[in-house]
């Protein structure tokens, strides 16, 4: 169903989903489904290892479901965008309607699947759909994962300053002159021309660079969201550390640097700045569900951070919202909908959370250079710690005895989701073995009928 | 907002809610939020005696918050029931969320709210909404009381035939003849003139008739759905006894059986085959809502029943919606929304069930004679008890220490929401208390921050 909610609109769409029951058992198995987020479900499946290291011992079948209005899940194909008529349907509520009728359709179709547990996991923005997914629909899955899922970094509920702080932070440890990049208002090598009013765009996808390289900050080479050279943060600082040149040589250095996010596998002809990442994740149906209902307020003050000083002002943000999509947000729904922080009524949530800066997650087919430079791993720990922008809002307290917080002073974002490697360090592997317990526990609660 | 669920649409209504805080105390204190259901506000708060007896000892504020689409809130105003668009905003969820965002308001605009515990009370669909509630938003309630509240009647969870049955129980012990009633096809004293097509209505008409009977059949006189004599079927069967006469006599018999229902004050004109209740109820939007999410099935083999044999089959069902509406239904989606039986992982609920036929509530207005009855009260028993219709698709079971069945064998539907009396029988006093220990530790325990 496009609208799950109301009984006006009878379209359907068909909804893009993954399955792999390679070590699939139907005696005593269980099922691990994947909560799609915000991109292509095949980008999150190749980097998602996680799910596919422990299927046998889980005797898991593994389900990936496309998030509607990403990916091929386009409801109304190429008109999905067009106007907030046709995205009227792109909420969290609708994507979670989603997921609960594509659980009982393969629970129907499937021989076997239907006296089967199910467990929800996801990442980032499907962390928090996989957390929200079990306090809603608790009878559809036994438990979730939710990794590195900021669910309290909505209305308000984290200092707005959080983000840009440990932003900062993170390039500030590149050398003491890396922060120096506020005050940039000019021109670079740009696939489009650019026109006064891109100003304020340039300076925003500058920013938003920034912000990425902070995730990706990884120790060694990777295809995550761009291709990147290990600790690329610290690649992209040696071309700024010396804020005392001229204008012309300091955009000079600035073009050097995006050139390192953007440009590393130098087959970029010219930089696009309508876009940051790569065209796996939909920046464009982000873009609106951030001016719906996932808005996470963001500001700087450009003395605890390295940007150009901006408050955190609903309304405008709210005004530039109707601008570009025709509809404004409603920022405190979400707690509303989901409860904000006071959750403490439901069960059987792992919200795992990296305290470092993000890393690349593993792949099946990561190359040989690729793992052999894990063995640097994760070096960034809790007195240096490079930390995970996001981790400030996200559950860093176990909640009770089954709403549980791992946090991982050595992880990234969504490190405990890649593939497991030789090289993982000691932490992980332990909350790996800590989440794995936990799963067991609630197929185990689940078969004796406990739950 | 009409719409909780999307975005484009951002028209808000006016939603009725009625406040009494006569007892309520800002130190300590409760608020008992009445879950609207399918009627006027006004009418359910005069009938809901229960929650103004408990108010003092709960130090309670009472809130009655009307549902959309009854009453005074009416999104569209005379155009809310116009069409299958704007009856669009009609659904439980939407409900729902009204119940979320008004306690949000009231916590915020009500010095002292913020700080306390709110329950969630309601009976029959109201009592559904109220587990609903309890289980789709536990941050917003630390409890639900759910009375006679057939949450398995929905999706095929209980035997479609099983009502009809219980109907029939209770007509057949006012006499061996009663039952027979299920050939009448003919003409009456109505309001307009009866056409070919409106044979079925007719036939409708008087079988709802015999069910809302059952419903009210209760020791003494009141006014509930239909000012009615004490123990009503008694009374109507008293004109049906014997099947074998005339066809012209047994119509003027059924007639006279008819007005027991529609003209025990004798004032009605002529009977109106399109009502069968107070019009307190809206059972225009009832009916749409049938026709969309809450489909009970229903079916009559007429053996085990008095009725004409009719089968359950959702293909004539969901056409004849579409005819009337423009809608079909989705019977499934009950039970994917709210989980069907699968509840055990929900907590603090009461389901309040009634084992008797039901029976008219308190009202704070009841006279000294409806209060002298009282002494009879509900004389049914279970070895020889008039059942209630709806008890077939109750939780009349615990599921766990939390979700707990209270069962009344002398209760009525809703009986345990009337207002307390001296001749309340001694199961009804047991019951009321159990039920007030349990919010007493719900809200003692939000105090105490255990939860």
């Amino acid at each position: 169903m496009v609208d799950h909610f109301g009984f006006f609109d009878t379209r359907t769409f068909k909804q893009r989903y993954l399955v792999a029951d390679k070590h699939w058992q139907k005696d005593g198995g269980s099922i691990l489904f994947y909560t799609g987020n915000e991109g292509d479900i095949v980008w999150f499946c190749n980097n998602t290892g996680f799910m596919w290291d422990v299927a046998e011992e889980l005797k898991a079948m593994l389900v990936f479901a496309e998030h509607r209005y990403y990916g091929e899940s386009l409801p109304f194909g190429q008109d999905s965008f067009k106007d907030s008529k046709h995205l009227n349907f792109l909420t969290s509520e609708q994507a979670l309607a989603d997921f609960a009728e594509l659980i009982r359709h393969l629970k129907k179709t499937i021989p076997g699947a239907k006296g089967q547990p199910v467990i929800a996991i996801g990442g980032s923005y499907g962390g928090m759909l996989a957390a929200w997914f079990r306090m809603k629909y608790p009878h559809m899955v036994v438990g979730a994962l939710a990794a590195s899922a900021p669910i309290w970094q909505l209305d308000g509920m984290a200092p707005c300053g959080e983000f840009m702080k440990i932003v900062t932070k993170d390039f500030s440890k590149s050398g003491p002159h890396c922060i120096g990049l506020q005050w940039l208002t000019n021109t670079l090598h740009l696939c489009s021309p650019l026109t006064s009013e891109k100003i304020p765009t340039l300076k925003g996808w500058i920013a938003e660079t920034w912000v990425d390289l902070a995730m990706v900050n990884y120790p060694y080479a990777c295809n995550f969201l761009q291709p990147l050279p290990a600790w690329p943060i610290k690649e992209v600082c040696q071309y700024l550390k010396n804020p005392n040149v001229s204008d012309t040589v300091l955009l000079q250095n600035i073009f050097q640097a995006l050139n390192v996010y953007y440009n590393y596998s130098g087959q970029a002809e010219c930089l696009n700045i309508s876009q940051t990442a790569t065209s796996s994740l939909g920046s464009l149906g982000w873009s609106f569900q951030a001016c719906t209902e996932m808005v996470m307020p963001f500001c700087a003050n450009g003395v605890d951070d390295m940007f150009e000083p901006f408050l955190w002002d609903l309304e405008t943000y709210s005004n530039d919202c109707f601008n570009q999509w025709g509809v404004k947000p409603r920022p405190y729904w979400m707690t509303t909908m989901y409860g904000g922080k006071d959750i403490s009524s439901h069960s059987n949530i792992i919200f795992r959370v990296s305290l470092c800066s993000p890393g690349c997650p593993g792949t099946h087919s990561v190359d040989q250079a690729g793992l052999e430079l894990r063995k640097a791993a994760c070096l960034c720990l809790p007195n240096n710690g490079d930390l995970d922008p996001w981790s400030g809002g996200g559950v860093t307290e176990d909640i009770s005895d089954t709403l549980v917080a791992i946090n991982i002073p050595e992880g990234a974002h969504h490190l405990d989701l890649r593939a497991h490697t030789a090289y993982d360090p000691q932490s992980v592997l332990l909350s790996r073995l800590s989440e794995v317990k936990h799963m067991k526990k609630w197929i185990a609660d689940f078969y004796s009928g406990a739950k």
